[in-house]
């Protein structure tokens, strides 16, 4: 984690505050009422920053009724052109990310960090593998074994100077590739030469298939090594995929317990009740809880009492009945047809009111 | 990766080997012609090493007729009776799965490695943190912040001991738990400790959905230290499922490149062309190949031809039109809705026969 904070909206990120959860708009920005819609249900799936693209003026402009319906900071996200970054600093915008190597010239960049400054917005600078400057001057004192790592950092630094030299230190960092090896490898030498927040992601992950894959293996080997203050998981899918997967890699990787982990076993020749289906049906039943809880559903009495009884609740299941566990002790037999009725009522008690 | 070797029927695994993937049946292991379908549907998605359960003399015996049906080697998953390993063997089982802490005795598992040695039948001793061992008595040298890790690998090297001092050497290991710090920091460990070849998995990973990002991060974090000669992901799913998630990680991970990634940006309001719908159909069209492929598919012209450049084929769109781009350059230039066509008749170029 940082040693600096930063604060967009009401959010403090970095300096060992909640690693938060932010995904990103796919509407079109200038269709206020369908945008604000998807903020909606970001906001429910437990979206804590959101962002949207700012291609031209009037996406800018309309980020200030976007703003006033929504709970959650607005980031504006600005490629090309300054003006469009100072409009939507002008029209609320909490945060501003730019690659300052696609804004044209240092005056405007200048430009930008006035207006930043002035309203005290922050500034993410999101270096992209993909979109390189063509002459990085910046002697790294550390370098890594991948290369593209070590010139997205360069790059980086040659930022992070630029806008130290102007005064402005709001900032929080991004070096997103699209690799895995590139991703791990910048951010694990940024986190060694900056302070500043880290919004850790993989580019173009892909598919909710293949994109979840690709974002767990690259996030969850940063945020196991303690990199990363904000997280943001990019999927061609609905955005909603995206909290529900930021928030299970940050569970499993011990760094924010969040929401429901199912154990559930992969099943063989002495299962004695349906797994796959149990632990669909219930994995549903628990979609949008965010209350930290463990629940296991077993097939067999070889892994089911002793796997499971670090559960909160849990199911095992023979040939003719289920049980269900709470905190490792059987509280209930019952005929197997009667299993998640049982388990619904077990679950509700568990969450008296905690439930969105 | 280890560095002592193990042959388990044709395939030799460790020292720097092919890190193999396997997986496990779900069918009755008595029911033959389901088990023998279910293992066919499995080696044509590319799993090389199967295991079945074996909780019965019937099951051990159905390995012989189980194994003349197919083409990979078969594991047999042995608990609580040292005579079903026996038979096992006796019925041409490739290797054996036991955790010996549950054979009853040590006399019973001498007995195993008797027949195992004889038969020239490697053994992987599978220690598990939902069923250990009440008493352990090993010390070790050097030890993990992970108490239960520290349990878990200190288990696996009294067992170690156990078979080295019955002259048996032919062994796998694998310390699993379904928590990501215990089977990261168990498998670290055991890594730094022995020179045998790793079974790596997380056990009871969950559902399709939340099983994939848990061992996705668990499986990423050990594969990208280079930990890991066999990989089992578990899932509450079908187990086709596990082959495809497997692949994936060991792709992403750099450890063997197999299969096509795909690279698709997450759209935004930049998104011109139906990015979710496109890369979800070109992934659809590349399931089942194994030669490694990057393509991407990309919305507008920020990310679009700059981030595809390192792509074997892609896709980028505008309002009217969509290009096909070769290794980044534009190759095709055609109308929307005839995209899809033109890149299969790129992809087929690509393949010349590698397709399965």
């Amino acid at each position: 984690m940082s040693k600096m904070t930063v604060k967009i909206g009401g959010i403090v990120i970095g300096g060992g505050n909640l690693i938060r959860v932010q995904s990103m708009t796919n509407t079109d920005t200038r269709d206020v009422k369908k945008t604000v819609a998807q903020i909606k249900k970001l906001e429910k799936a437990g979206c804590e920053l959101v962002r949207v693209s700012v291609p031209d003026m009037e996406s800018a402009v309309a980020l200030k009724k976007i703003k006033s319906r929504i709970n959650i900071p607005l980031i504006a996200d600005i490629h090309f052109d300054h003006r469009l970054a100072i409009e939507a600093i002008k029209n609320g915008a909490d945060k501003i990310r730019i690659n300052p190597g696609n804004i044209g010239s240092e005056e405007k960049v200048k430009e930008i960090i006035k207006y930043a400054k002035n309203a005290k917005v922050p500034i993410r600078i999101g270096v992209n593998s993909g979109s390189l400057k063509k002459q990085v001057n910046y002697n790294l004192k550390i370098k890594s074994k991948n290369k593209t790592a070590n010139y997205m950092v360069a790059s980086l630094m040659e930022y992070i100077e630029f806008f130290e030299k102007n005064d402005f230190y709001d900032l929080v960092l991004s070096l997103k590739s699209s690799e895995v090896e590139e991703c791990v490898e910048a951010y694990r030498l940024a986190d060694k030469l900056t302070d500043y927040p880290l919004h850790i992601g993989i580019t173009e992950a892909g598919t909710e298939k293949s994109g979840v894959i690709k974002s767990s293996v690259g996030l969850g080997i940063l945020l196991y090594d303690g990199i990363g203050d904000t997280i943001r998981v990019s999927l061609s899918a609905d955005p909603v995929e995206e909290i529900y997967t930021a928030y299970r890699i940050l569970d499993v990787t011990g760094r924010r317990k969040y929401g429901v982990e199912i154990i559930s076993c992969p099943t063989c020749a002495r299962t004695e009740i349906d797994v796959i289906k149990l632990a669909s049906k219930i994995e549903k039943l628990t979609l949008g809880i965010s209350k930290p809880l463990k629940i296991a559903i077993m097939g067999c009495v070889v892994n089911g009492p002793g796997e499971a009884k670090n559960a909160d609740l849990g199911i095992s299941g023979s040939k003719n009945f289920g049980v269900i566990f709470k905190n490792g002790q059987i509280i209930k037999k019952i005929p197997k047809q009667k299993v998640i009725k049982e388990f619904e009522k077990e679950l509700n008690k568990l969450l008296k009111g905690d439930r969105k």
